[in-house]
């Protein structure tokens, strides 16, 4: 679900370009610039690298008060720590949900203020909430763009969408199949007369430990033991004792 | 607590700036670069801005093999879902407190590929794992540093980074003031005959939930009862009948 980011007097074009970018690769749609100091230009274009699409639909207003005017939910971005505002502060990944939940009903927003001086009094009091981008307090220098895409990147995990991944090609095997997999190793090590004295009396346990946490999947298993039976049949073929 | 972050065959310095910075802010000091295309370079340290003690302290070794060779757990990033590495996808979430964990014993390490090939088989067979950010299917070009942001502002979340956040000046009013506000609430609205039929029969419950969403702290329930207190003295003072 697409939230509205308003970045509010960006002074310099690359800046939103990258802030494109970065919203595009989480799924979000819809900027909004507030009298940007250059907007449309040739760098923002270039910085976008593919997400021109926002862009060209980027909506340009002259006030923060335009952008926001039918939103439900606004959340201020805050590069600083502080508390005069009387807001409790939201993290990012507290921030996504709300934003979400409230975009059911009517648009919400994120607003990102100027680089370096972030946004004003007069553009919090049109927010109804802080949402801080806690930053290690050695190097606090988030940019605008870094700042995009970390708010995006929680929206698109609120969204679900960190659970898209790739299934594996097999299924994992059945316990069935990994104790058989275990008795057949305990078999070859008997065969073979084999102890490391380093491993103490659970050899085979720690064996299974192994296979566990390998998580194995049919064909896996099925490689082992072809695996353990080669280990059988050489030793037999070389007529070593049984 | 630092994590090994390697970039192998990094071929735009600016990258490896942008990279370092994104670090920074999340308090990862520990870069290393696998045989780089040009380092060290001005325009690295120009988009490192501020990160460039990360640039001086940056390792350059010739082969992937060598930035490993002491650590735990390695972890190696993918742009891509595939699932021929018969691996587990972890995503960003997942693997922080996995690496933060391994690091308890041993160095451990985050792999980022070259720019729009990524890893190739040779780098993923020294990884134990893979991450992939989950980026929306329709445009999966998340950069270099934009990765790097990503898992780097994961390691910090699992550190606890992320609960770091400016106290209120004030600590919440305790339940009681609230429940004397409610009933001075209730007083005066009564006092002033006020009833808003919108409301329903549970207007001071309404009135009360307000006062709970906006979690007043002390000062603020003695402004508003002190508003309250100034509208009955005012009707006291017109005459009005109590």
């Amino acid at each position: 679900m697409s939230i509205r980011f308003i970045l509010v007097a960006t002074r310099h074009p690359g800046n939103i370009g990258a802030a494109a970018r970065a919203m595009k690769t989480m799924g979000q749609a819809e900027l909004w610039l507030v009298a940007p100091a250059a907007f449309p230009s040739a760098e923002a274009s270039a910085l976008a690298s593919g997400a021109d699409d926002l862009l060209a639909r980027a909506r340009v207003v002259g006030t923060l008060a335009e952008a926001v005017a039918d939103c439900g939910l606004v959340l201020g971005t805050s590069a600083r720590l502080r508390s005069e505002y009387y807001w409790p502060v939201l993290t990012p990944r507290e921030a996504a949900p709300r934003l979400l939940a409230a975009r059911a009903s009517a648009p919400a927003a994120l607003v990102f203020g100027t680089e370096r001086t972030g946004l004003s009094n007069a553009d919090f009091d049109l927010c109804h909430g802080l949402v801080h981008i806690a930053a290690h307090p050695d190097y606090e220098s988030l940019n605008l763009a870094q700042a995009v895409q970390i708010l995006a990147y929680e929206l698109y995990c609120a969204t679900g969408g960190e659970a898209r991944r790739p299934r594996r090609g097999a299924p994992l095997a059945p316990v069935a199949e990994l104790q058989r997999l275990r008795t057949h190793a305990g078999e070859v090590l008997a065969e073979i007369r084999f102890a490391d004295r380093r491993a103490g009396p659970h050899l085979l346990r720690r064996l299974a430990r192994i296979f566990g946490r390998a998580e194995l999947d049919q064909h896996e298993v099925n490689i082992l033991r072809g695996v353990l039976t080669a280990v059988q049949a050489r030793r037999r073929r070389a007529g070593s004792p049984p």
